[in-house]
């Protein structure tokens, strides 16, 4: 079958093409059973109004970027969910790409999609690269970075501190009584290194900073890889009192493997997760994690950008900072514990 | 800053804007000192072609419409992940939409993208309503109907056969001695319903079917609503031994409250969960669970658009069945375990 047009619509509700046409532009013209008639000859053939005239006369496009790093992180998808509750009911839609936490690959996505004239352009994070930087202070539309805070965004930023949010955990775990406390951290990128720094700036301020304490592995994070992350790290450091993991995923293998060699958590050793994606609070004993508003992210940068584009200026306050909330959970909690 | 212009790029290297138009143009017949140049100013600046002539030209965007029910599933997020590797390194880009698993808001996604016209559509399943499979049938590009299986496709269709994975599982927890399997359901789309059905025949051929261990619910899956949804199971059915789960979240929140109950299993309660998403294998212990080719299924979908749009032909199969794998862990291994 061919696309339907308005022509195949007006033979098959009985009137002409242009009858058809005036309907659709001025419904309140024409009679309610004529129009029924026309939108059940629409719904049975499926046809479609083509608005490529229009978009072609405005010489630009209709789709929001969004450039994540990674699509089967749980993180980004609920950035996605967020973002796109906010556009799908507009006439815009989303284009996405994944740079796969990669700055050559993000620079190319970036090429790409300055070259579609978006309406905006949503990236997660703030360590692109100069060549990325200069694409996106000089694209025609707002840019809204994501996932991080900055006094120096392109344009605007939204997210949150990982420094702090780490800090505040490992704050947390010290106040409980741990001492040797390890740092695990997946994949390494920029947002984990930033989280790595908060957690050690804790450490060195309470004088429990060990080198030896710090497990990383280029590896992305999953379940199965903190299972085996906790078996080298207390081979490693067997006198280890605990974990601030920068992955909720990790702390649920860290958790898993815990119960299996009956390490009491958390008398004997305690667990922090980051993002607090579900999981880690149905876990036994439940696990403590760090709440990030990653829905709201999503929703606050794709309204920014609609803002921007009904002509909205752009804010003084540019580093949105939403926050974040330990989730205090058994796992850390020794001192209700013992 | 504005966008940069072929001028600016060509003050910044010393050259005339037709000269750094030649150069990308036709980089061999330029000094390769000169072609270095260039390629400086244009990282400094930040040059982005606009390729929005050629667009225009050809009356067709570059887009592939992905259309998914949740972007807060991860099976969804495996499918996006395989299409977008494929497509990543071509000229196109992934423009998605979110259904929400609805067929008026799937009918409505459907009419946005068909009017953009894209070269080519992926869509989740074949449940769309008569208007829908109307657009769907007369859009003039390629259309991928996936994650199910049809003799009947819009175009093709590349996934496999919910009811028969279902099934398998359900005649293994039989040929583990299990009589009292629990079916337990979460938001009830075509998918589940299908699965539910798989599962039904073989309860009935086995003479063991009692509407009595049906529980379903149109909430979404969860860690967290997998424990309630047992914990009102045993409550109704306190012999129940064993729940077929259509999806692991639900399974891994079942497995954690049998630790919670010191429910025995699988000696007492078998598990199995569907997708086999990560956490299920790394269980204590571990939970059976279905493996479905999601990162494939969005590969072959997005390879057979870009085929399609090359020139290739409509396959004479049009119902790519991918198959599944049931992954027979210690949760159901109750014949092993005594």
């Amino acid at each position: 079958m061919k696309r339907p047009t308005l022509i195949d619509v007006g033979i098959e509700a009985g009137v002409s093409a242009i009858t058809v046409s005036r309907a659709l532009r001025e419904p309140e013209k024409v009679s309610e059973s004529l129009r029924e008639r026309i939108a059940k000859a629409i719904d049975k053939l499926g046809y479609v109004p083509n608005p490529a005239a229009s978009s072609l006369a405005s010489n630009r496009s209709s789709i929001i970027g969004v450039l994540v790093p990674s699509f089967s992180n749980y993180v980004f998808a609920d950035v996605l969910s967020g973002a796109n509750s906010v556009i799908e009911k507009t006439g815009y839609s989303i284009q996405i790409g994944n740079t796969g936490y990669d700055p050559l690959t993000e620079e190319a996505m970036i090429r790409k999609f300055v070259s579609l004239s978006p309406v905006g352009l949503i990236i997660a994070g703030v360590d692109q690269t100069e060549t990325s930087r200069n694409m996106l202070e000089t694209v025609d539309c707002p840019v809204v970075q994501i996932m991080d805070s900055t006094d120096d965004p392109v344009d605007v930023i939204v997210g949150f501190s990982n420094f702090e949010a780490a800090a505040a955990s490992a704050q947390h775990m010290v106040d409980q009584g741990y001492r040797r406390i390890a740092f695990v951290g997946t994949r390494m990128d920029p947002r984990t290194q930033q989280r790595m720094a908060g957690f050690e700036s804790v450490m060195r301020q309470h004088q429990i900073y060990d080198p030896a304490l710090f497990i990383t592995t280029p590896q992305k994070s999953s379940v199965e890889i903190g299972r085996h992350l906790l078996a080298g790290l207390l081979d490693k450091v067997p006198d280890c009192d605990g974990v601030f993991c920068n992955n909720d995923d990790v702390a649920v293998g860290i958790g898993l493997e815990c119960q299996r060699r009956n390490l009491s958590v958390p008398k004997d050793f305690g667990i922090c997760g980051f993002n607090d994606l579900g999981t880690t609070s149905q876990m036994n004993p439940a696990i403590t994690s760090v709440y990030t508003p990653r829905v709201e992210i999503g929703e606050r940068a794709a309204q920014y950008i609609l803002d921007r584009a009904a002509g909205g200026p752009q804010p003084d306050i540019r580093n949105i900072d939403l926050g974040f909330t330990l989730k205090k959970r058994a796992s850390t909690l020794r001192s209700e514990a013992i």
